[in-house]
């Protein structure tokens, strides 16, 4: 199954206490599709400005991504620069430029319209709604946002919910959208108003998958060195994503599956720069690690001795 | 197999959001007991002064505690008072008496020196080092402790670590005691002084082992409310030595439940003041969310579907 995404193709420079890199692939369609390509086919829908160097992406379209929705236009790419503080976890832009991505008007190719899985990277939900007037009967639509849209676009937000199988966003946008501290209850909020599933992402503790009536917990993988946290959101939607669109449905045991690989690509993203460890990644490296998050987290429930009342 | 666990038996009175409770049971051993007894016998080493319910404490021996070991001595009780924060996640200590607790010198009774299973509960090191050098041959010794020690008192901490095979911490902790940020990291330099494996509880985003080529992570049980936070890192060492004591070997399947059983355990304290919770809880109960934990956090690795190479 071919996954639609509609996102942003972005150049960052981004400094840790490590190291600086100027100028690097980013933006939330480029690592959604770097992890998803793992998987299943995409087909891209972005703009980029003339400075963007897309032979970079080559390594996109030579394991099945389809970028021909992207359009290069007169301006600039949208740029971002970071500096993440000493812990990682917290950052500051220094500077974002929203050159041609200011005025995005997703075109969704003829081609891409049958699309049975979508995914609508952070973008306006105006844009977002747009995106899904294009589109024929997908099965599925994922969708991500950030508090940008919830406190400046909250009624378009909500009326797309109503659009929206699956909600991915972080726990502070979670507790925003919702206006609730408790995840549990913030999922129920969400999905009373459209989703059936919301998978929140807790950063390096992990993400929570609510559904109807049971919920799945993966952890973060234990990582020595966190690089660059850019892009791990969008590297675990794409895990996700392609590992469900791989698996052809909802099923309780592809979303379980899917959560683990979100949390696999997450990690590996998180190892280098912007996409470049994802760029040099293999399926049965994506596969060996999937079986260490099992044997992080596999227990018997049987005590295999006579119990104690 | 019996458990010897030496720590403080208290007197709280907590503020939540949500109630506020007066000189209820509190205490590091008291929360131990009262989650280790659903699996294994207890025996309890501490110091009540002549105002401590002592009655209270019943239903910790009609489940198997013998609390012959604590001492009641003329004076006041450990009184600790504290008010939680709207999110529950932080704390203010309004206030803190030590009374006969700064005195305290554990006396192990000659009948619980042959104890297999050691807990030391979060107490000066000097006197973790002195309840050593009381008993005969312990198989295993957990240890908990807390930053005013590895601050206070690092030199006999460091020591003790030579003498323990388990400690127990939070995640702060840890960092502060290997004074590095990274948790595999410091998991590492603890390691490298003593213990064969370290649990690092992680509050409400559970708890991970480390050993030493593996290790385990347990989510935190989702609630919908958290009524009081207190003792659920104590409750937590309970379920988790209780299991380990029940199941008599630290092989890694036994490690494993006995994390889950700690979470099970933690999730149960918070649920209402004090021990509340516990005094009604039955195996059963127990075993019942450890199901839920296994539904959680189960996957199948197989796709069940032809692999896309």
């Amino acid at each position: 199954m071919s996954i639609l995404c509609v996102g942003s193709v972005a150049l960052d420079s981004v400094e840790t206490p490590f190291a600086k890199a100027e100028r690097v692939l980013g933006g939330s369609a480029t690592f959604f599709t770097s992890a998803a390509t793992l998987f299943s086919p995409v087909q891209v829908v972005g703009v980029v400005g003339e400075d963007y160097p897309l032979a970079k992406l080559d390594f996109l379209s030579e394991r099945g991504a389809d970028l021909s929705g992207i359009e290069q236009r007169p301006g600039e790419s949208f740029f971002w620069a970071g500096k993440y503080h000493s812990d990682l976890n917290t950052r500051d832009t220094l500077e974002t430029r929203l050159g041609v991505f200011a005025d995005f008007e997703p075109k969704i190719p003829d081609a891409f319209k049958a699309s049975k899985y979508v995914f609508l990277g952070n973008i306006d939900p105006d844009l977002q709604h747009d995106v899904l007037d294009q589109v024929d009967a997908p099965d599925v639509v994922a969708c991500d946002t950030m508090n940008y849209w919830i406190e400046g676009n909250r009624e378009s937000l909500n009326s797309l919910l109503e659009r929206v199988n699956i909600l991915i966003v972080n726990d502070e946008e979670a507790r925003q959208l919702a206006d609730e501290p408790n995840l549990l209850k913030a999922s129920r909020w969400i999905r009373d108003r459209g989703p059936d599933i919301v998978v929140i992402k807790k950063g390096e503790h992990g993400a929570i998958l609510f559904a109807d009536d049971w919920l799945f917990f993966v952890p973060g993988y234990p990582l020595e060195e966190v690089f660059d946290p850019t892009g791990a959101g969008d590297a675990f939607a794409g895990g996700f994503m392609g590992s469900l669109a791989q698996a052809g449905n909802l099923e309780a045991t592809s979303l379980r599956r899917a959560m683990v690989f979100g949390s696999v690509m997450g990690s590996f993203a998180v190892e280098r720069f912007s996409v470049e460890r994802l760029i040099d990644l293999s399926r049965p490296l994506v596969d060996k690690r999937l079986h260490e998050f099992h044997e992080m987290t596999a227990f018997e429930t049987h005590m295999g001795i006579e119990q104690r009342v």
